[in-house]
């Protein structure tokens, strides 16, 4: 039983990295067929993306669950044609290649109207669809120092940072999936398809819309505060013998329990750590002060204490201690399925339930071509016919019985 | 002409901060009329969040857009049923009040579905549906420590850095929104409703997932690296004389023309240049040696040598100059309206066009229960009814006229 929504919804993927193949990976989680059309010769890069082991990229994995996976020359005349019957068959056709390199192989929107007036096709870009820099190719971490994000990441005192995950690849994924899911309601009601673009800069700009909008509004550029936070302090991270614990008290009751916690309570009279405002204007030095107290504890007694007082706070996990952390695995979201080649593999479900049950893992992301004979087949193709564009070279396939 | 796919949906959020009023603002720019019930005394607390310009909230302004404010006290026996009548004329209720709160007002997911069969609940928390944690409140921050995010952001040798922005709250309002859209087309499908979980913990896992994959599959836990990337050496921010630039070079090729870029071509031939796997083992000191050389250019010297080189970079820019960007500006994304209280107030469209066309913006936050009046109308209550309740305090109306 799918109950999935999209299980009537055949989605075409010509992408590769990861905002692309996150995107299409919701709307298999959500129960769309996703066939990922790829290119001879390889596929998409992110299948070569360390950590590779048995030959597999974990991060590939990572993002590609539940597709299928066919390849084709769609230069070449005859592997066009191929991608056209599979685009006549499809409700969506989602891409990230080279700004205009679709187009230029003879797939703009206009062509892709015409072979299919019911389609959504969804253009993903580094900058957006216009503008001067609306060709150049971008990546994550690129658009979080053009957004600001960069900027504002870091301590106080050192260099900027960057947020260490594809933030910006991921996020324009779920922004591409909201997009698809709200053009199959409009298509429901109109019978048209429509034109989605989406970008990593677009993107970005919707993740400091709050700081922007109140720069806009002449407040001052955010500064870089590490760990910390601009209108409470204590609030972040904070040193123990042993490791860090993330900390906050958001008025005095709290931080005097705090302060009595880690057996400073002579710090409640210190002058400048009157209050949360006194706090904040001195939060250099009462970081340092607290940072002092707390480097007495090791991690786990200085947890112990900040529960006991009633102290808001959590470890500052690493991710090995994230795997076996009871409230984690009491959630069910990381699963151990089979994989035919790296044996056991942890999975993360998309993170939401439907009346208590994640969305299923129903297989992993494929073999390069392991789907290319079948869906060729489904599209009218003889047996003769595959056999001649892989001798050709128009298409790949992978050796019949190849596990996915 | 509403476009938008939701306008025929209604959306009732009963919820304060960021993750539950971001989802239910993504609702409202697909066209959901999204009714926010508050409570007496004040409202969402998002309302007082700094900055507070002309007694008006930026932070509430940026995720509150295109809503109507009813305000209730629903413990006390009127206010209740006219929540329950709200609730019976819904298609979806959105709620993140502390964990059992609002069972415990006597609307659990088995009452809330003998008041409306087809109603779509979401339920969202900290910590999750269950686990030793779930009863805890959480906030953003408190998450990326506990899901591993904080310790590996911030630099090499310094302590942990926070991401500053909403992360896990407006991914959270972001999954919230898409399982609202896949439980409206499992209703199109089943005439059911459906009761939705989501929590911040399961949201930081997702963000997470490729490395928690990797670390599960045997890999290093990942360590900070400050602006750079495990992967490749030199990627990140670089010094100038009055900032920083982000800069990256995947191959030799790039590699030498960056040198020559920034007069430095000798550094080619120092052992442990070799090629990218050499720098990678070298990190810091080709970073070192990098830094000296692009510290003697100013940032938009040496934006403008490396433009020329071809090689891939982009300004580390704050967010004042992200308003004023050429190619921020030709996207069209960030619009200057009219608001009765502040006048010009700049807001970002949702980071995704339709056939060219951004999201329409419809209209601001809404003042405190200013919709209160309306909207309890529209469920048939008498005029006086309405004035007995605002009389009793059991409602509360802002004055007739207050601008939205």
């Amino acid at each position: 039983m799918s109950a999935n929504s999209l299980s009537d919804i055949r989605v075409i993927e010509i992408g590769t990295s990861i905002a692309v193949p996150y995107g299409c990976q919701i709307l298999a989680d959500f129960g769309a067929e996703v066939i990922k059309v790829e290119r001879c010769g390889g596929g998409d890069e992110a299948r070569r993306w360390a950590p590779v082991r048995e030959g597999v990229s974990v991060t590939f994995l990572a993002f590609n669950r539940h597709k299928k996976s066919v390849v084709i020359d769609y230069k070449d005349a005859r592997g066009k044609q191929v991608l056209e019957e599979l685009i006549a068959s499809a409700d969506v056709v989602v891409q990230n290649l080279r700004p205009g390199a679709l187009a230029a192989a003879g797939f703009d929107w206009e062509r892709l109207r015409e072979l299919n007036p019911r389609l959504i096709y969804v253009e993903m870009t580094g900058y957006g669809r216009t503008g001067p820099r609306h060709l150049q190719p971008a990546y994550d971490a690129m658009l979080q120092a053009y957004s600001g994000v960069v900027a504002m990441t870091g301590s106080d005192d050192g260099p900027p940072a960057r947020v260490p995950l594809s933030m910006m690849d991921m996020s324009t994924g779920m922004w591409l999936a909201l997009g698809v899911f709200e053009a199959l309601r409009r298509r429901d009601k109109t019978g048209q398809g429509v034109h989605i673009e989406v970008s990593l800069l677009q993107t970005a700009l919707a993740w400091v819309t709050a700081p922007l909008m109140s720069v806009a509004a002449g407040e001052p550029v955010p500064e870089r505060l590490g760990s910390g936070f601009r209108g409470n302090v204590p609030n972040g991270a904070f040193p123990t013998s042993d490791g860090y614990v993330f900390l906050s008290a958001g008025n005095n009751d709290t931080f005097h329990r705090l302060l009595d916690a880690i057996e400073a309570p002579e710090l409640a009279n210190e002058p400048g750590f009157e209050d949360n405002l006194a706090r904040v204007r001195n939060r250099r030095l009462v970081n340092d002060r607290l940072s002092e107290a707390t480097s007495a504890f090791t991690t786990d007694e200085l947890l112990a204490r900040l529960t006991t007082a009633g102290v808001p706070h959590s470890a500052v996990n690493t991710l090995d201690r994230v795997l076996t952390d009871p409230q984690v695995q009491a959630l069910g979201q990381i699963v151990t399925v089979e994989h035919p080649r790296l044996r056991d593999l942890s999975v993360v479900s998309a993170p939401i339930t439907f009346d208590g049950e994640y969305l299923e893992h129903r297989g992993h992301a494929p073999e390069l071509g392991v789907d290319t004979v079948a869906v060729l087949g489904s599209l009218g193709l003889a047996a003769q016919e595959i056999d001649a564009l892989i001798e050709a070279h128009v298409i790949e396939a992978a050796p019949q019985g190849v596990a996915s």
